[in-house]
């Protein structure tokens, strides 16, 4: 094992540190955000670090920096209050990553990236067709990160679209057989191969392995 | 596609709600997360919701409940200010899911489980030796998610142990070599298998698929 200290962090150039510690966190989620703006101008940037914060009320938060390249994202979230969040899957993972180049506020990413905008009924933010997972998000709290001038934005989920073979009885859904990829660092994509779905853990009890859909593969 | 509206969720039953909401990020990471009390005592959990916040000053965050499973960890981390991060691989998943049991106070979840406690030097908190990649944290702010009475823990990385091989020059850390685990939902261990890293994307320059240690596969 090879140790780093806090200084052999500050020791790196900015681009090799940002890949490094990038990396540290584990496998990231890849979404895209798509939102849009009081003139129809449509928006849509990469996002890795979407997290679950809770599931009554139903909430996922993910962390921006408000003057960084998805600094329109952010303007369009605090206009309007809404956005979606769509699974990025191994059809369109490098059309997804392309949003992140830093274009300007003109420019639809949908149609410089090649990704066809949709609107559920009623809902001002346009989701991503190509995505198999989409969600329909409002806008409930925005958390500033002192240490870093970052933000947590939270928002309450008001829809799901998602493929419905996908959707376990058990309510798990199986996001792998939807191609969802998962990210290492700034840039690695990766697709997955399910090792198991493992019981609820009670002490003094053995986990059993459960199949995809959550039955015992013991039984 | 099948739509989910508010109040599809709303009527779900409580564990099926979790399980159905708790795949809806995408992929999530698979960390322990190892502390220690002024007795001594050592404790490690499951964490699904490490992410990455900023590498200058280099800063990991993750969500926690403090009436959880986790209250433990909660209160030797604002007891001590100090904590590891340690990545869960294939070798030792169902060891690391099992910390999530609401063991009592007095038991160590490295016992109970089967994992062995290091310490780094003059570093309080055990980390994790069966892990390949495992961090020293410091904690730095502590901010209330209002909406749902959890709160975003976030931390400065103090140290990184990590296989040196893993390391590639441009920083980049391959955590698949490692056998880092991606979790989906509640319970769901995924393997990974890279698709490709994508070269810094620009306005109106062609994406390049990179190899692992940053290369262009085309030159």
């Amino acid at each position: 094992m090879k140790t780093y200290k806090q200084q052999d962090l500050a020791n790196m150039d900015d681009t090799e540190r940002a890949r490094f510690v990038n990396c540290l966190s584990g496998f990231k989620s890849a979404n895209v955000v798509g939102t849009r703006d009081r003139h129809q101008q449509n928006n849509l940037a990469m996002i890795s670090s979407v997290v679950h914060l809770g599931s009554n009320p139903p909430l996922l938060g993910f962390v921006m920096r408000p003057k960084s390249a998805t600094r329109h994202t952010w303007e369009n979230i605090e206009e309007s209050g809404v956005y979606t969040i769509n699974q990025v899957s191994e059809e369109f993972f490098q059309k997804a990553h392309q949003t992140s180049a830093r274009y300007d506020r003109e420019v639809s990413e949908f149609e410089a990236c090649g990704l066809t905008p949709e609107f559920e009924d009623g809902f001002h933010a346009p989701h991503v067709a190509e995505s198999a997972l989409r969600i329909g998000m409002q806008l409930v709290e925005v958390i500033p990160i002192q240490h870093n001038d970052t933000a947590l934005i939270v928002g309450e989920i008001r829809w799901v679209e998602v493929k419905e073979k996908a959707v376990k009885s058990d309510g798990y859904i199986d996001i792998e057989s939807l191609g969802t990829m998962a990210i290492s660092g700034l840039d690695g994509y990766h697709s997955t191969q399910r090792a198991a779905r493992l019981s609820y853990a009670k002490p003094d009890k053995k986990l059993e392995e459960l199949d995809v859909e959550g039955r015992s593969k013991d039984s």
